[in-house]
C-alpha cells in the first residue's frame, strides 16, 4: 500500500508516517512546514520507504503529482489555531476547506479512492447533548475553525457519494502526547518556565474538555479503517473522561514541582467560540473493537516529560 | 434602511429587490449576469432608490466598496445547479463558500452586522427524520451544492459569534413562481414544447419534492427578520405538502392539454446526490405567525402560465 500523509511532519502526522512505515507501507509526505517540524520526520527519512515532497497544498500541480500511485490518502494538514480565529477570518478556510477541496480533486484526477480526515470535537459548537453522539441534532458553528472543518466533512461525504470514494472522518478531541506543540499544556508550561509563581488562564477556569492520547488515537483510526468499511464513516475519538481546565493545571503544577498563584480573564470561555464542554460520546469507536489504553492524566504527564526533554520547541516559536 | 441583494438579477433576488424598494428601502443590487436577467430589474432601473453594482463577488475590493453604508445584506446569490455538481465540483466551492466568505468579510470591514442566505434544504441529504426539523441529527452530505451551503451556513454562524453580527439562515424548497428559469417544471416544459408526445423522467418518477410559491417565500423572509431577533436564526422554508415527480407531471400535463409517453432513466435518484424524499417540518417558521398561501398545485401553473408568457427564458438558455 502507498499512503500519502498531508501535514506529515505536524504531531500526529509524523506519528501516522512512523506507524505506516513500521507496517512495511510506502510513504509520501506532503508538508509545507508552516508548523512541521523537520526533525519529527528524522526516523521517516532515514527509511527508502519515505518519499518527503516540500510542498503547499494550495500548489495543485504539485499535489497532482504527489498524489500519483497513491492507494489511501491521510488527511491531517490544517490551520488548527482553534483560538485566533478570529484574528485571520480567512485563514480557516483557506488552509482547511479548500485545501481539502485540492486534495480532493487530486484524488479524483489520480482515481485514488480513500481518505481518512482529521475532524474535530469543535464542529459540535456548544453541543446540546452532551456526551456528544455523532448524530446529535444539528449543531450552530461557534468557531471559524469548527466552520471549516464541518465544510470539509461535507466536501469529504460528496466526493464520496459523487465519486464512489470512501471516507473516514476522524472528529478528534485535543490530542496529548510526544511531539505536542501547541494547545493548553504548551501554554502553561511555557508561561510556568518564564514564572513559576503565577499563571493566568483564561476564561473561570472551568472550561471542561477531553482529550486524548496520540498512540490512542492512532489505534483508533487504523482500527477504524480496518473495521468500517461504510462509504462514509463518521467516528467521534476521545476518552470517557473529562477534566476542567482547573484539574488539568494540577496535574502540571503537581508534575512539575510549582505552586503559582492562579488568576483568571473570567467568563466561561477561554476566547470567542471556545466550547465551555468539549465532551464526546465515542461509543462507535468503541463497538469497532478500539479502547483507549491512556487516562487523561497519564496523557497530560507524558505531554510534559516530552516537553521538559525537548524544549528547543518553545524556541521555535518565539 | 440601505440593503444591499446579491443576485438581485435572479428569480429570487429580483423579486426581493422589487419588495424592498415597494417599501421605501434604498436598495443596492449585485450581480454578475451568469444566470440572471437584466429584464428581471426593468421595474427597479426605473427606481432613484435603486443602484445596480454589475460585477463578480469574487471581486472583493469591488464587493468591499458596494458594502458602503450598507446596513442589511440578502445573500441570495449561488450556483444553484445541484444536478451538475458532479460535472464540474469545484464550482460549490467557488461560487457558493468563497463567494459568501468575501461577502462576509466586506460585512466585517464595513462594520455591517445584518445577513440573511437562502440555503436549502439539500443539506439535509438524505434525511433520517422526514418531515425534517431544523435540528435533526447531523446528516452526511450528498451533493456537492448541499455540501458547499451547508458550509456557508458555518461561515456566517461563526462570523455572527466571532463578530457580533445576526444571521437568517433559510433552507428553502425548491422555489416556484413567476420568473422561474431552471428547474424541473423548466425542464419538462421545454421537453414538451419540443415533443409533446414524449416525456423523459431522470429517476422513476416517484420522487417526492417539496416547492413554495415565490411570495409565501418573500413573506417567510420578511417575517422571520422581524420576529426572529436570535444571533443565528434557521429556519426551515416550504409548505405542508410534498409531490411524487409524477404528480408534479399531471398538473403540467393537464395544464397544457397534453398526453405525452412517459418513460423512466429508473432508479430511486434523479442524479447522483438527488433526495429521494424532501420535505422540512416548518413548524419554526410557522411559529413566528407566518403561513403560505399558495398550495404545491397552484404554484405550478402559476410558474407555468410565467413560462408560457416568457418563452424567451428557454431561448437565452439554448
Amino acid at each position: 500500500m502507498k499512503a500519502l500523509v498531508t501535514g506529515s511532519a505536524g504531531f500526529i502526522g509524523s506519528h501516522l508516517v512512523d506507524r505506516l512505515l513500521a507496517t512495511g507501507n510506502a510513504v509520501v509526505g506532503y508538508d509545507n512546514f508552516s508548523t512541521g517540524q523537520r526533525s519529527f520526520l528524522d526516523q521517516a527519512l532515514g527509511n527508502a520507504n519515505f518519499e518527503l515532497v516540500e510542498a503547499d497544498l494550495l500548489n495543485q500541480s504539485r499535489l497532482d503529482e504527489a498524489m500519483r500511485g497513491v492507494d489511501f490518502v491521510w488527511h491531517l494538514a490544517a490551520n488548527a489555531d482553534v483560538r485566533f480565529g478570529t484574528d485571520h477570518p480567512c485563514r480557516d478556510l483557506e488552509q482547511n476547506t479548500i485545501v481539502t477541496s485540492n486534495v480532493l480533486e487530486a484524488m479524483r484526477s489520480n482515481s485514488v479512492r480513500n481518505i481518512a480526515f482529521s475532524s474535530t470535537g469543535s464542529i459540535y459548537g456548544e453541543a446540546e447533548v452532551i456526551p456528544t453522539p455523532e448524530n446529535c441534532p444539528m449543531p450552530v458553528q461557534t468557531s471559524l475553525y469548527g466552520a471549516s472543518k464541518l465544510a470539509c466533512e461535507g466536501l469529504i461525504s460528496a466526493y464520496c457519494e459523487g465519486f464512489n470514494m470512501r471516507g473516514w472522518i476522524f472528529r478528534f478531541v485535543s490530542i496529548l502526547g510526544e511531539r505536542y506543540t501547541h494547545g493548553h499544556i504548551f501554554d502553561f508550561y511555557r508561561k510556568l518556565l518564564d514564572d513559576p509563581n503565577a499563571l493566568h488562564i483564561l476564561g473561570n477556569g472551568r472550561q471542561r474538555k477531553s482529550y486524548l492520547y496520540i498512540h490512542d488515537c492512532l489505534d483508533a483510526m487504523f482500527q477504524a479503517v480496518q473495521a468500517s468499511p461504510d462509504a462514509v464513516n463518521v467516528l467521534n475519538l476521545g476518552t470517557d473522561e473529562y477534566v476542567e481546565v482547573n484539574n488539568s493545571v494540577d496535574v502540571i503544577t503537581e508534575h512539575l514541582g510549582v505552586t503559582p498563584q492562579r488568576t483568571y480573564s473570567g467568563g466561561e470561555r477561554g476566547w470567542i467560540g471556545d466550547s465551555p464542554f468539549i465532551f464526546l460520546d465515542c461509543q462507535r469507536m468503541r463497538n469497532l473493537g478500539w479502547q483507549p489504553q491512556q487516562t487523561i492524566r497519564a496523557g497530560i504527564v507524558k505531554t510534559l516529560q516530552w516537553l521538559q526533554q525537548n524544549r528547543w520547541v518553545f524556541e521555535e516559536r518565539e
